[in-house]
């Protein structure tokens, strides 16, 4: 039962900073959304809400980076990836009313200037999924600074279509980002000789 | 002086929405830091918080979207604009500590699933970007559907490449970015055979 609330209140803090951002959420509001009593968000995060929004950046942040390397593990090469990943992108933003999109990135926009523990979890994750999107993109032929520069580019294009796709509420500018990634994703394969996948 | 008093106050809101976005920036701060009385908010902005955030909101985009507009004009073509473009970004962002990013993103993520006015009015900016962009990017061998696509792009690259940076604090992602939108211009460009600009 403890090991549940505790789950509740992670997932529920989770859900209402992917949304609205960890300012504008309350202790109050993430225990009456997650039919926990107050007093049990500080027991079962003493560090009160520094620990939990810290806690939740790490655990969202892994279980999306997580999400994405299924898609890059799954497609034989990167410009299917690349086409996967965005499309699946758009379709859970309209599935879910234009709120599901990166789950630590109004947070970090938050913390970034003001609160120098919470931005290093937010670097931490990022560093993660660049880190383990180098290892993994369907790219073997491709020199490892070169992947690096691409997933970083990757990130950069999904992260920058949420911000304009939950703004305008239209899943253009995640179409506008896919073509993009995949115009980057050719080039880079032409150049370094490393087409695969393309042919039967 | 009541004028120079209301700019003072839109002024340093804006520069604390940029750095700890809106829900966690106070009036009172805002005062303060203005050197403003606080009644005077009030005097200035009778709707209070949101019309001070919403006319904040379409100031520093409006501010921002002609800087990048000025990139454009003063380029002789695409990929040159790009270049100039993401340097430029890095270099306000090192000269600033990593707070002088896009003034409007932080914003845009807090309100897009809480604040239907506000939404609109971070709306309302990013699609005046893309419009001009659309118009001024200095690529007229493009079609117009094409250069659309790619400012959605590029602006989509520089959003990311800023939360990316500002939590990293480094300037990776927005040299990763340069790179993926120049790939995508010189990608485009070639497709459409409108290559301008780079012979003598």
């Amino acid at each position: 039962m403890a090991a549940e609330t505790r789950t509740r209140i992670s997932d529920t803090a989770g859900e209402l900073f992917r949304r609205q951002g960890m300012t504008g959420t309350g202790l109050k509001q993430i225990a009456e959304a997650a039919h926990a009593p107050f007093g049990s968000i500080y027991h079962f995060f003493p560090g009160g809400k520094t620990q939990l929004v810290d806690e939740v950046i790490r655990a969202t942040g892994a279980a999306y980076g997580d999400h994405v390397m299924t898609i890059f593990d799954a497609c034989p090469d990167l410009p299917t990836a690349v086409e996967v990943a965005f499309a699946g992108a758009a379709q859970a933003l309209v599935e879910s009313d234009y709120a599901d999109a990166c789950p630590i990135a109004t947070v970090a926009l938050e913390v970034a200037s003001t609160n120098e523990t919470l931005r290093t979890a937010t670097a931490d994750v990022f560093a993660d999924w660049i880190e383990m999107g180098t290892q993994r993109i369907p790219a073997p032929g491709l020199p490892e600074h070169v992947r690096r520069r691409f997933v970083i580019g990757f990130i950069n294009c999904l992260e920058g279509a949420f911000v304009l796709s939950r703004s305008l509420r239209s899943t253009e500018p995640l179409e506008a980002a896919g073509r993009m990634v995949l115009l980057a994703a050719r080039s880079e394969l032409a150049e370094y000789g490393a087409i695969t996948g393309e042919s039967p």
